[in-house]
């Protein structure tokens, strides 16, 4: 199981930190001990909204070799949709088992044509942005439809990291996961 | 308002990310307008469990000179503690109005002597770790004492984010950032 994490600046640090942090843990606890993930981007560092940076470890891999792709949001998604050489890349992962968007990385999805048909989800303000992407928007905070999950804005991030557990690891790994991190929201 | 986030080694991302984006909404929000922070370390840059690395803006800064310090959890916690570098430097923070931790974050405040006498919370499976530090170790996702709020587990580093900006900017603040984050822990 391989992960790429697809990194670009300004994306907001949470939509990244949200879903890393569950999915991670499925390998030191034993669930998926062989899990691999890159964080991945067109340049070797990233910055988020405020200038945190972040070091790359694979620049511009071809992302079919992936299992599934991670895409976070932030102001950096609308400037990454005008950006030929990000989409271009981005469009390597076509035949990605998964395909999986935080926020406004969905718009990313989206303007990749990954979300033709499909019905998905974003940030609570962007429902009209998505739109012309996919076959139908929901106002749900996690959607799957065959090869693509999205999420709603930021908080949803661990919720989306959460429903990967139980998708890779089983409900159990889900519940070991969430009772380490101490999240329980609402049902 | 000067915050200064305290970095090291072996970090939890998301103990930093959860509270570090709520914190920071309070500035593009309006909220306040002239909050700065700093990604403050020993060395240049830190890596997080998994090896992730981010980019440190100033280098063992006195910091004396901040309003607010905020230590994240992780495994380095431990290692921290027995390095006399860092806890000299940390206890350049003495007499910083808030003193502020998230997770396994609090023994280094208490390895700093920032909560003899206090009453503070830590992981949950580290209260006995905690105790020889504090005055009283309880069991709650965010206590507050004095100069010094501590945070449970990983998830509630979310919750202290909404907590400190209720306390920074007041409860219009707090519901407008939750808005943004679209975060709704159970009451």
């Amino acid at each position: 199981m391989q992960i790429a994490y697809i990194l670009y600046d300004n994306i907001t640090l949470l939509d990244l930190a949200g879903v890393y942090d569950p999915v991670s843990r499925l390998r030191p606890l034993g669930y998926l001990p062989h899990l691999k993930w890159d964080l991945c981007a067109l340049q070797e560092s990233v910055m988020d909204s405020y200038n945190l940076s972040i070091q790359i470890n694979k620049v511009q891999p071809n992302l079919a070799v992936y299992d599934m792709i991670i895409v976070p949001g932030g102001l950096g998604s609308r400037t990454m949709i005008r950006n030929p050489q990000f989409m271009k890349w981005l469009r390597t992962a076509v035949g990605v088992r998964w395909k999986v968007s935080v926020c406004t990385g969905s718009l990313l999805l989206g303007a990749a044509g990954f979300l033709q048909g499909r019905r998905a989800t974003t940030h609570f303000e962007q429902y009209e942005a998505l739109a012309p992407y996919c076959g139908q928007v929901l106002q749900d905070r996690i959607v799957e439809d065959f090869d693509v999950i999205t999420a709603g804005a930021v908080a949803s991030s661990l919720d989306l990291g959460l429903y990967l557990c139980e998708k890779l690891a089983g409900p159990e790994a889900r519940l070991a996961v969430q009772k380490r991190m101490n999240y329980w929201p609402p049902a």
